[in-house]
């Protein structure tokens, strides 16, 4: 079974987003980066900039699926507010392409990669760098979405059920 | 000055709209409604039909500006996440439509429609009905998205600067 995988690790600042083929067992890194809406300005026009290059990201790489970071709320309410919006922009570029978004919380993220719930970012980017040798994140956002994409192809065959709009893990 | 505003109150179960004229200082009630995700199933499937109910409200419409309420945390955090992704998904509706977005703290939209800052919903259920006759809201959501259109049109006088993509009060 071969899937086209789109991770991303959404923020209003940066939006990490990562493709990787799934082939199997084999994993091959496509691509990655960062969106990097306008710092300042109507918040309606930062999350559309975030909402639109997801959507060129999905007419540039056709990915199969989307798989999420899914939001624990943060210690500051308000960060945890801006998140929503930002995470909201992202899932919906993919939900209008017609792209199930998968969600996961973090520390099964973290397991399906280094198989520890509790794995720091340095043993993720070990596992990163042994499983995708062609991948080279340049900052964490680039970096965890691609261990989102990764977390969701290594749990693509646990996923049961009707799972033709996504699912949160 | 001829405006057509979009109210909006956004909620991921209930999200009230409202359609009101605005000529000069008189104000004409058009339409309002609630837009009603599917209560299960995927984040982004529940996110994408509150954005293309907007976005069809827009085309069936066609408003010049869009208001919404700034959101202040809840006490519930997770609430606070929720709504922030529903809130998202009805400005990106307008964004998208090329429709300026502007948000309004809810005291300010008290302030804009009875005077006081601490308003009710009762009393400013009586200012509706004097001011909108023709409304005749059903639900909360729906009276709230009224007062925030109507809370616009009657700071418009006062918003300077550019506002060719919203601004926040």
């Amino acid at each position: 079974m071969s899937k086209r995988i789109l991770g991303i690790d959404p923020g209003l600042v940066h939006t990490g987003w990562a493709i990787l083929d799934s082939v199997g067992s084999s994993r091959k890194y496509i691509a990655s980066g960062v969106i990097l809406p306008p710092k300042t300005g109507a918040l309606a026009i930062r999350l559309a900039f975030i909402f639109e290059k997801v959507i060129k990201i999905c007419d540039d790489f056709k990915p199969d699926e989307c798989a999420i970071e899914y939001t624990f709320v943060n210690k500051n309410p308000t960060t945890t507010l801006v998140l929503g919006h930002a995470r909201a922009a992202a899932m919906l570029g993919a939900a209008t392409k017609n792209i199930p978004v998968f969600e996961y919380e973090p520390n099964k993220i973290k397991k399906a990669i280094t198989g520890a719930g509790h794995a720091d970012k340095e043993q993720i980017y070990k596992m990163l760098k042994i499983l995708l040798p062609a991948a080279n994140p340049k900052t964490n956002d680039e970096s965890d979405a691609i261990a989102i994409a990764l977390a969701h192809s290594n749990m693509l065959k646990l996923v049961t059920g009707d799972t033709s709009h996504g699912l949160r893990y």
